[in-house]
């Protein structure tokens, strides 16, 4: 319902109505409580209005060849956004408060909001407050860009025509998807990044492969590199590698996120936070009994899901009174490019940290099996970390048509414990991409299986560098 | 290599170069272990050369939009029966030899198996012998209808040209897949089906969603018919529901496949089979020691993974003098249509057989989750059967974009008995379509938790009326 009591201390305020605060509001409103939610701009967030959904649908508009792709976009956003706000105001047991909220110091167990909006400014009395107010793009200024060229995740799903030449900066998530389905509207793709590679949270095989299945449908890298000067008049983008792009239509700024904190009053309140985001425990806790973070505003995922996958936690903490018990699940990571990426377990960074003894690395490429050959896959793979002799694994990370579908197989094997050796023997639709796991586990198997002790002693030393590496740092 | 010598008692004779029989062969050699392999047709048999690859290969080409599809086919079924035929010939272990295979009485631990073919007579002696002969399609012969016209999947892919209307008679696997390949080459596509819906082993939902995704694509369904006559001059065929379908240019059956038995000598040397096949086990034993059968000659399975993975078991139980534990691992069924269908566990006959009251169905439509929105997914859905309060997948069955690669979750469920419980709070990447087995686990999750006990004595009830209808039958 639309509005609040003031006088009422309700179980829980909301800040921020995207993907991880409607996950906490919809999941306190099942179990009966009633939670107001704040929101000072769209309900549904950045997922729902400049994220996910747009994205998505722009690849898959692009991807089929729609006439006006950026109508179907906007068409499928506003659906969903409109429908999240219709849901938000007629339920029962959420009180939508339009503003933006400040945390305040709390007392007597209760937690007050002040709420600035359209309607002045108002109070909001919580037993808990959720603090789920997402992240914005970071900014940069290039020398001679002007804004109307420049756009970030905020702004180039309002396109209205598919440009000649777009320039992607940043080699991250949003530049790979941006370039999947800017290749197929037709425009002409360049990616401008720092570093040496793409997507460098991911090991170097994806980058290689991704890189090479970007280049052999037309796109250009320009990697260790990033625009020194813009001419405008000439449309031309001068790069700091001495690279220069010609008759540049629009510059896309995907470089990294901030978590949205300022003007939230963290400090009065004293909750702590990073630049990186507010400190928050994976039940979602801050510094202060009663005031929880999720998602973005945490730093500590990046994703809808994970914002979910925590704030699933946060409702479990807020309301039953049973211990909290259990692990979190292991979050998986999806790009949605083509072809698609997904990896799931340690980051690659955690990987490395472990000794190579107790490890094994295996890694099928799609060409090599059969539905490779008939559907002409030229770059994909599965790849797999395990640790020796048990095959437990560690990392997963996938590069096929059908990635972010098929990594839901690692996810439960890393869930509940089951490895590769566990594995060995699972039957695998003929000719399905997934074969791919299959000869994985039989890799595993004929690598280890015929010196069993020396696999085991493979993984002890292992295990006991690791333990000898940890007490010593 | 080529040839064998007679006077040898080879460690196996594996009679047919198919699926099964390769997967035996090789893995007979990988242990080092002589084997002789009997192949009267082309290595490879008829996944490689007028199954799956040939399949895959037209589904893709007719995807992408191919200027000449049948050579794309072509060139990539002769590449890899050429590569399979190589490995063959200069494998050190494997004797391939050339002829049709006929079995005799077994004397002293020794089987002899009589070749004849294009070398004239020889005899084959072996410790155990592998019957892996395969199967091939049922024909029939339809009144008026000429032999031009008329094709099995034995020679479909040897067409040159792209038929304006083609009729598939048969509602299975082979005119799910041909159907989607002649839609997109831009044929009217007819399938005429006797029963009164198309892939009747899968459960009636499959069906209707299939037959809708179909008929939009535009094409013509005519079920509870068969063709009463054909007229060659008008090119017409006369359904007996009263249908007449025009310009008819092929007509594809696809109706079922019958086990290649004949000439074996099955009696002669005691192995006992049936219409639908040899009678073996799960191990590939038959009713004669050192005898085993493995693929679509048994009828047991009747696809590729099928084959290979009883021809692993059947290795297993030549190869290695250890017990013979383990259960078989489950079954996934794939059909690459589009969507393509999956499905893992009970048969739904199976299924059907087990009371009501101890199991819960669950269903996701794909058009309820986001992806499905930005997407514009129609027709797909997840469902899963599992039995009440341990939430244990009974059978699982996708109709997806990507079904194929997202039912190995299931299988691997069903493998190490996780049952939706476990899988409850298993994060699925965001928007993917997996994202529908998160939603069936929430539902079953709220459809089950709240009433553990009820639930708990419904699954009682249900194996004991389970048990009762064992024992009384």
């Amino acid at each position: 319902m639309i509005g609040h009591d003031p006088l009422t201390t309700y179980k829980a305020a909301v800040i921020g109505a995207g993907a991880g605060g409607l996950t906490v509001a919809i999941g306190l409103s099942t179990f009966g409580h009633d939670v107001v939610l704040i929101e000072g701009d769209k309900v549904g967030g950045d997922c729902t209005n400049v994220g996910c959904i747009p994205s998505k649908a722009l690849l898959h508009a692009a991807g089929v060849g729609m006439d006006d792709p950026f109508a179907w976009v906007q068409a499928k956003r506003d659906g969903l956004a409109a429908h999240e706000d219709f849901e938000m105001e007629t339920d029962d047991h959420i009180h939508l408060v339009r503003g933006w909220a400040r945390l305040t110091k709390s007392e007597n167990d209760a937690h007050t909001v002040c709420v600035s909006g359209p309607d002045g400014d108002v109070e909001v009395h919580a037993e808990n407050v959720i603090v789920s107010t997402g992240s914005k793009p970071i900014e940069i200024s290039i020398e001679g860009l002007g804004t109307e060229r420049l756009l970030t995740n905020e702004d180039i799903f309002e396109l209205k025509t598919i440009p000649d030449t777009v320039v992607l900066v940043g080699g991250g998530v949003i530049s790979l998807e941006m370039a999947t389905a800017f290749l197929d509207l037709g425009s002409e793709v360049h990616i401008v990044e720092r570093t040496e590679r793409l997507i460098g949270t991911e090991d170097p095989l994806v980058s290689a492969t991704i890189e090479a299945a970007l280049r052999s449908r037309g796109a250009h890298m320009h990697t260790s590199a990033s625009i020194k000067r813009f001419d405008d008049l000439q449309q031309t983008a001068h790069l700091t590698n001495g690279d220069t792009i010609v008759g540049v239509d629009k510059v896309l700024i995907g470089i990294g996120r901030r978590p949205n904190l300022a003007g939230l009053g963290l400090e009065d309140a004293g909750v702590k936070f990073a630049d990186t985001g507010i400190i928050a425990d994976d039940w979602g806790r801050t510094s202060v009994e009663g005031v929880y973070a999720v998602g973005d505003a945490t730093g500590n995922t990046a994703t809808t899901h994970g914002a979910n996958a925590v704030a699933r936690r946060t409702i479990r903490a807020i309301a039953l009174p049973i211990p909290k018990f259990g692990k979190p699940r292991a979050l998986p990571n999806a790009v949605y490019c083509r072809p698609q990426i997904a990896s799931v377990g340690l980051t690659v960074s955690e990987l490395n940290a472990i000794p190579g003894t107790g490890r094994i690395r295996l890694v099928k490429h799609l060409s090599e099996i059969d539905r490779g050959l008939t559907d002409d896959i030229e770059y994909g793979f599965v790849a797999v970390d395990a640790e020796r002799f048990t095959g437990k694994v560690l990392r997963a990370v996938i590069v096929a048509p059908d990635a972010a579908e098929m990594i839901g197989m690692f996810t439960i094997m890393i869930d509940n414990g089951i490895g590769l050796r566990k594995l060995f023997g699972t039957v695998h639709p003929y000719p399905a991409y997934s074969q791919a796991i299959g000869f994985i586990t039989d890799d595993f198997a004929s690598a280890t299986f015929r010196k069993l002790p020396r696999e085991w002693w493979a993984m002890m030393r292992g295990r006991i560098a690791k333990h000898r590496r940890r007490s010593t740092s």
